[in-house]
């Protein structure tokens, strides 16, 4: 049961490592309290070693990089890996740039990630080099649609096959998927793009719920992209009902993540197996 | 009509690059999310002027900078110089340490500011290189009052005729000048005032109206700050309502950022040209 | 009485030259603001000599620092201590890694601080340079309990005396200590272990209150724990009423923090001479 992943979560209190960009930082730290977690941010490459092995897992985001926290993220993921923790890796922008094409590249060769979640545009440049980023919103015509769906999760199994990583794809229909079997999740919000930082606090929560759930990776991402999204919705109701604007939305979407029940959980996801 | 300007900037969803500092860049994100452009953050020197060239305009913000983010500010300055587009700048606390007036004074000489917005101890320094400022706030001394406002708006159209830039002062009165014509602005509420940001913010709004109006850009900044005037009078009006603090007062003030229509403009606006 | 030493903030508007950690900076900005003082962040080595000149008092709080902030607050804390203003340290994470136990040394070596603020796992690492840190919170085996709390404040004095700095220990029961003479406070709400930045926020309230207070530092760095811990209570009935989460608790939590009254805290105040 995907409940489970949520309750281990809760009972275990992982402390996830993340190094991250400055933007949606508070964010991050603030959402992983409210999943469970505890947060700890650091990266200077003279203590990300001894960090990440306090930690039960390493979150890595490649937003607002520089060549200094590039380096502290190749150190800290080569040492998490040594020391078998689940890794998850935000490529946001990666496609925008070519350094943080790069550094995404280079991140994947040297680091052996559990998952990397990011929209259609970045997991694409992840797989080709090929993508274009507009910021940190998909394109246009790189929408997953009800479509091109089977054609998108086949991609992505390829790209877990790839890659071994359970990769996450998000948008209006989320993916979970490692090279065999892929969750599809139809809950969120569209005023989840309307505030910055839904897809960094996402990417830290896979984090601590991989970091809880061990031996199964792949249904501890897709119950906390689902539970996301719930709370999206759950969030979008409460601003409805009091008239208020997107960063009340914001404060209810982490309150929600703070907030949020297996009977909650079980009622609300709209997640099936293809 | 200055409501157009908010329309335009709905309708095209401008992308902003922001090199700004790092204690309101989170408010800044949500700000322009909320205003309806699109913001990405990117200051490390090897990847600005990609990222200028992808966007619709530049905003850089001296709080907190450094000696690796003003290389950032001034390589993705002139990049925007080249391509054309609206640049903005916030001289944050320029006055207060001879390296920020002297980060301002580089910026200046090397980059042509669309526009430039300040409290009027940041704007004397920039005009003369001898303003004194006590942190982000002006001084006393300094403040724009009914008694001084036409010497000031004197000063900030010769201002603007020397810089070549739209000349943005806020305090209790704002004023939106170029070397002809100025726009007065009596709207917003102290507790702005209370809250770090709303400057901050202010300019990043400005940096994409202007991206959304390139025709206008003395009517886009003197249309954003008045917009920001009157959400910072709603979100006032909330908090008096509910008994809330001022960090209600700043969630509510970015809600009405994004909820502000052409009527509440039209009925709030309390702007004249002078 | 204690009550004035909410009062003086409000009346000085202390300006607190604060480099902080990027995790929770935005907090510690709106709560400076809530508490009636003014924040000033800068942390460039060429800066933070002339810019801690202008301000009444400095707070050094070492999460996510690095080589380049770590020399910037040598610098800064020198000057600070030349100009004798109060200088509030914030050992975020001391004993986590050896490269932040060494900063946090390196600082007590060469800056004399007024007020040093920990859980009681960073404030052990401060005396011994042998404790242990799990993220930012104290460890089970560490925490002040009713048992031990005897032998904690003997602690704390005897550490106030090796270091001349007031030792504040904040848990479940809070300790504020010089070498003489300790309060006790049974302030505050579990919850706020649930939200970043309350310790972080709290040593920069420490710092103005310092500042406003130059003759009575133990007195006020005791009436900011404890006003902190009244929030905190008050923030909590607040989201109970609501039926809100996590987040709303840290709006509120600020919002309290601009709303407390002499009559509010002189009500809650729980506080006691040991």
């Amino acid at each position: 049961m995907l409940t489970q992943i949520l309750k281990n979560v809760k009972e275990n209190t992982p402390l996830v490592h993340c190094i991250t960009n400055y933007v949606t930082v508070n964010d991050c730290a603030n959402a992983l309290l409210a999943w469970g977690g505890s947060p700890i941010m650091a990266d200077d490459v003279n203590e990300v070693e001894e960090i990440t092995t306090i930690c039960s897992s390493l979150y890595i985001n490649i937003g607002t990089l520089n060549e200094r926290t590039i380096a502290s993220m190749l150190k800290a993921g080569k040492k998490a890996c040594e020391l078998g923790h689940p890794i998850v890796l935000d490529p946001v922008g990666a496609g925008a740039s070519s350094m943080r094409t790069k550094a995404a590249f280079d991140l994947l060769d040297q680091v052996g990630f559990t998952v990397i979640r990011g929209n259609i545009s970045e997991i694409k440049t992840i797989a080709s080099g090929a993508g274009s980023t507009k910021g940190v919103d998909a394109d246009i015509s790189d929408q997953v649609t009800e479509e091109n769906l089977d054609a998108t999760v086949a991609f992505a199994k390829k790209l877990s096959e790839k890659t071994k990583s359970i990769i996450v794809i998000t948008g209006a229909i989320d993916i979970v998927a490692d090279h065999q079997k892929s969750y599809i999740i139809r809950n969120g919000n569209a005023l989840m793009s309307k505030i910055t930082g839904t897809g960094c606090m996402l990417t830290a929560l896979i984090a601590a719920s991989a970091a809880a759930n061990p031996e199964r990776p792949l249904d501890a991402a897709a119950a906390t992209v689902c539970s996301m999204g719930i709370c999206g919705e759950l969030a979008y109701d409460r601003i409805q009902k009091e008239g208020k604007g997107t960063s009340s939305y914001r404060t209810y979407l982490i309150d929600c993540l703070s907030q949020i029940t297996e009977e909650l959980f079980k009622e609300g996801a709209k997640i099936e197996i293809k």
